[in-house]
């Protein structure tokens, strides 16, 4: 009876995003417009934050509509990795922020080329969502789960089947449920990394994955955070609730949360097996922090990128060693290779002024049109405000999905009134397409470079 | 007896950073070692922040501690005004952030220029000091208390003498009171103001003054935002306690307290005469912007200066500008004359750059070295560390003072632990030295260009 619903639209356009967001106006989920292209925007654009306060009520969400649901977050990262590692890995800028060739057929015309890679990095997409399905399969997850959770993982979506996220396998069986997450994981830092370099890695050349210089950043500040998430958090007891639990056990336990969280927020995924809205003061600092460094360029990860990251903090060095010592002039270098685009160093600083700007204009916007009534009655709670404003912004801008407070691990974008709803649906759509991605598309002097 | 403790050491050297902190350590004042670097520190750097949490105790703070405090406050601001706006105004780099040709024998030789200007800002200076001091006094305060004001509104510094800072005199006698409040607020906007605007001012010629870029939009963001904080404050009743009080009443009293408020944090003076850490969502987070806003580039004002994010929002404009057309070149332009020091565009990215990262490093370190105790013992109240530690940080780099929460309008920095009080005495430095210029002056380049 439920699948009535769905099914009566058969017809329609889905490429508008108004026409898609009608696949949710069926009279069994109970939504308004506003929720519709929320939850619409933030599948497609690999976000993963939800609007429904209850996935696990099979009357209001019968399993078609949460397939559909996830089927976005698949789409969605097959788009973004086949547009942008594809058509921005051709343009000049795009090059200098892929840094690898992109492998196929050199000799011939640039079209043929394009279409080779483009059909290269899908097949690869698909056989790593194929490959997790099985593997979860096998770990003892129904072929349902298996197949949403793929796709949730694969796109750094995040959209689960449960309102416990990833967690709920865990609290039904913690043998299986460990394993689950730390297979998460490593498929979450895959689709993290650099499609190119998955590629390398798929026929042989490990070498060429493991000696990228973003590669190397981005594992090392999964190891580096995770490291100290672990041990503040066992500092501060926050993952374990009975006190007689015994060294070994607690410091697994905060290993596996620890690394979960940290990797599930810097892929930009938003999976959750732990309220990491509890944790010490460090680790949700530093959770939020990491929001803004994402995956690499050329996955289907949000966020800045590292690749930014590195170069921001190399454009900073070098001017501050120039303002010491003017007579040295030393280029800007990746890898040891000099980077010769004279114009990446303005496009790095603008691209972090304009995330900046995006992100206080939306700070500001939120602050002020939310009513405090979404927080709550009491003076303490709407003082949580101005923060959990800021990690909402955050968690859209760069397509993570939970932030702290109010939308936190545990918590949903439900209460938000329409206006608010709207505006992260912006955010998100500006998020995914990096804004300057979506300038370099419309640059004459782009399509010359090709 | 509460003098012999500070006189007994007449003959030290006052320019050793440890060695004027030692002005505090007076039996009667009960401070540790860093709780006196902070307070000399905050005065010095025109931070106002305090540590001591009952200024009116006669015992522990007599009046010569209490004068010398506020002499702290003039000394640094003298040095501000004549370090920067002589030394700074004659490199290429300063020339275009202070756009107007300093007044000046400019026949003869740059020395000799250099110290007449800097004998006219230093004498401009305490001219309004004095101007100050004696409106203050006519209205109604005593001599010391309109000395000790005077000095923390024209250098804005913020030292007050009272607990309830520049509020205690509307509380006293609200007709006086409030007189007191108009004066300061046009000497804190006149602090705020380039000083080489305020000369022309002086000798007659106002519509440089009114015809500057800067000073329109500092002006502008004042009446903007004033506007704005007194309507969303009335609609939320943030400014009355007694709901029986009539509209003119009201909007008197929102008036007022309003616009003390936006121009004593976005001149960065951080006087106080009403609570605005009670006021609603959006004027705690616009306050909280405008401390990075700051006064005008020559003025005694800290944050970013108006004339900074003037020229950041008009380079991410024309880079929009160009990603969309390519072929059409403009140059930066202020108040109609192109800019052209090639340099320019890079440095105010990177000095926005800078301060966004030394704001995030900061906050990650406060949030994680400083202990929830602090904040409380309820999960309530450590929740507020985050945003908190947030405001401390802005109101430490950009030399403010007050924040929201527990460093709020009626609060201080006494509870803080002393590696945080040391950080912040770190931040207040490099803030009020504005990091580039320290290094401005140590390059070979900027020497030559003299
Ligand atoms: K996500
Ligand atoms: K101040």
């Amino acid at each position: 009876p439920h699948w009535r619903g769905v099914l009566i639209r058969p017809g329609q356009d889905p490429d508008s995003p108004l026409d898609r967001s009608e696949h949710y106006r069926i009279r069994s989920v109970r939504m308004n417009i506003a929720d519709a292209i929320f939850e619409s925007q933030s599948g497609f654009s690999t976000t993963g934050a939800t609007v429904i306060a209850d996935l696990e009520d099979p009357i209001s969400l019968p399993h078609c509509v949460l397939f559909w649901r996830s089927s976005t977050h698949f789409l969605g990262g097959l788009g973004i990795i086949v547009l942008f590692v594809v058509i921005l890995g051709q343009g000049s800028a795009g090059k200098a922020l892929m840094r690898n060739e992109i492998p196929g057929p050199s000799k011939e015309g640039s079209h043929s080329r394009m279409q080779h890679t483009a059909w290269m990095f899908a097949g690869l997409y698909c056989g790593l969502n194929v490959i997790l399905t099985a593997l979860l399969w096998v770990l003892g997850m129904n072929f349902f789960d298996a197949i949403c959770h793929a796709f949730g993982t694969l796109a750094t979506g995040g959209f689960s089947t449960y309102n416990a996220s990833l967690g709920h396998f865990y609290q039904v069986d913690h043998t299986s449920g460990a394993w689950i997450e730390y297979v998460v994981i490593v498929f979450m830092v895959l689709a993290g990394s650099n499609f190119t370099l998955l590629y390398f890695l798929m026929i042989g050349q490990a070498y060429r994955l493991i000696g990228d210089i973003e590669w190397r950043y981005y594992m090392g500040i999964i190891v580096g955070v995770t490291i100290c998430v672990v041990c503040f958090g066992m500092v501060y007891d926050d993952f374990i609730i009975d006190p007689n639990t015994s060294f070994f056990t607690e410091a697994q336990l905060a290993l596996r949360n620890g690394l979960f969280q940290v990797v599930s927020i810097i892929t930009t995924t938003g999976y959750g097996t732990h309220d990491f809205d509890k944790w010490n003061s460090f680790g949700r600092g530093v959770l939020f922090l990491l929001m803004f460094v994402g995956g690499c360029a050329g996955s289907t990860g949000g966020g800045l990128k590292v690749i930014r990251h590195i170069l921001f903090h190399k454009i900073l060095f070098l001017q501050l060693e120039k303002s010491y010592h003017p007579s040295v002039v030393r280029p800007l270098r990746l890898g040891g290779k000099p980077v010769d685009d004279p114009d990446l160093q303005t496009n790095i600083l603008i691209y972090f002024s304009l995330i900046l700007v995006l992100f206080v204009f939306g700070w500001l916007s939120i602050v002020t049109l939310e009513p405090d009534a979404t927080w709550g009655t009491t003076d303490e709670h709407i003082e949580h405000k101005l923060i959990d404003s800021a990690t909402a912004v955050a968690a859209t801008l760069n397509n993570v999905g939970p932030g702290l407070g109010i939308i936190g691990a545990t918590q949903n974008y439900a209460n938000f009134s329409w206006w608010t709803k709207l505006l992260f649906t912006a955010l998100m759509m500006i998020g995914r397409l990096e804004i300057f991605a979506v300038l370099v598309l419309l640059m004459p002097r782009f399509w010359r470079s090709r």
